[in-house]
């Protein structure tokens, strides 16, 4: 047991189009609890009056927003990645559903998790899944399965506040002896250390293959949860073998 | 158990205000399955363009929506109706969850069953409510709790969907073509094969952590669950680094 707080999960916008959704994303939020909201590379621009008036109130989310032009940045000290996508992927991850992902989060309450969500038009690409412990999928008729940006949040906002009891003693938080998983910004200098290491060896053969090469090796790592005693030691494993 | 199929909630919006939020309700109500619209005395009038615009593509509901001028008539041949409510009343009726609702309405899924919601503003008068079996009341942050309606419908017909079809997420995973894990006699090689490669290279210091290392070693790589091509991919990379 200890008495460390829940960090609360933080909201990951990527390239958002529209200034409206924003507003409603942080009217969700707030309908909820949430309070962190990233906007990675918003292609509608930073927060304005459009965003405030769908917002409903929600002014402070939107005030408080962190603006990112580098999608590595944004997550760097994200524990717990959790990538919200309709499209099923060609990748290796476990499938939650809001509630599974909810219960998760839970499970790892005082670490730093965050919901990702993409583009309206397109969604997450599938570079920005891939730093993602597990895909979100929201269970819906496949017949009308497009849901819009503020709705996602809301279902996985949802999801989380009605596991969340922000009174202590309602549920006891037991962080088990379990060593936290890196940030994503350390497990990313790894990947960025091996790669280097491996293109000197001539590993990336042939050279148009090397993009999916390091997809598929950095999808090894992302599902691992890597703590960071784990990444210095693959480091070391890293430079003992290239030094050899 | 018995054969009769199940008779899908409706929803009923009492004195709307608001075109766009027909629409919004409209796509809630399809990305959730639900297909019968009742309107009851709307404030706005009959669903038109406005509407069309949020549903996104829900016309057919929107189309197939019934206008009521009187409440009773709306609500004449439902057998199970909840009242979706934020105030609380002092009246003497169950209050519900939007997920102990839908598991009230699995109970009685071959009965007819409805969710009403009132104007966007007021919310729904007492006289609308006193026929409903209970209330509905959605978990909110106390401080920021106001729902807009779409949203409300959006995470009662969520919690419905999830019931009626509880095995939605678990298609999906099974649609994924996943790889099975590799074989652990596989995976041993490997470890085997890096560690030789380790220990030639000197990294095993001072030699007696070698053994504890190992085993952190192995850990990383045994909760991965590694497809066999990943196996052969990270056999890969430490021929590839030991061979440089």
């Amino acid at each position: 047991m200890n008495s460390l707080p829940a960090a609360l999960p933080a909201i990951l916008l990527s390239q958002t189009q529209l200034q409206e959704n924003i507003g409603f994303v942080a009217r969700a939020m707030a309908n909820f609890g949430l309070t962190e909201l990233r906007l990675i590379n918003p292609q509608c621009g930073a927060p304005n009056e459009r965003a405030s008036a769908t917002a409903s109130g929600a002014d402070e989310i939107l005030r408080n927003a962190k603006i990112y032009n580098d999608y590595a940045e944004a997550v760097a000290d994200i524990q717990h990645l959790y990538a919200c996508t309709a499209r099923l992927r060609d990748m290796e991850k476990p499938v939650f559903s809001p509630e599974e992902a909810a219960g998760d989060i839970m499970n790892n309450s005082v670490e730093q998790s965050a919901f990702l969500f993409g583009a309206e038009r397109s969604g997450l690409e599938n570079e920005e899944i891939l730093f993602a412990k597990a895909i979100i999928r929201i269970p819906v008729n496949p017949a009308f399965s497009s849901l819009n940006l503020g709705q996602s949040v809301l279902l996985c906002a949802y999801e989380y506040f009605r596991r969340y009891q922000p009174n202590a003693n309602q549920e006891a938080i037991d962080h088990k002896e379990k060593k936290s998983p890196a940030p994503v910004g350390e497990v990313i200098d790894f990947y960025e250390h091996l790669e280097n290491e491996l293109q000197a060896a001539g590993f990336f053969k042939p050279p148009e293959k090397k993009p999916a090469m390091i997809r598929n090796l950095r999808n090894i790592f992302s599902r691992v949860a890597l703590n960071e005693q784990e990444v210095r030691m693959l480091r070391g494993v890293v430079r003992s073998l290239a030094e050899k």
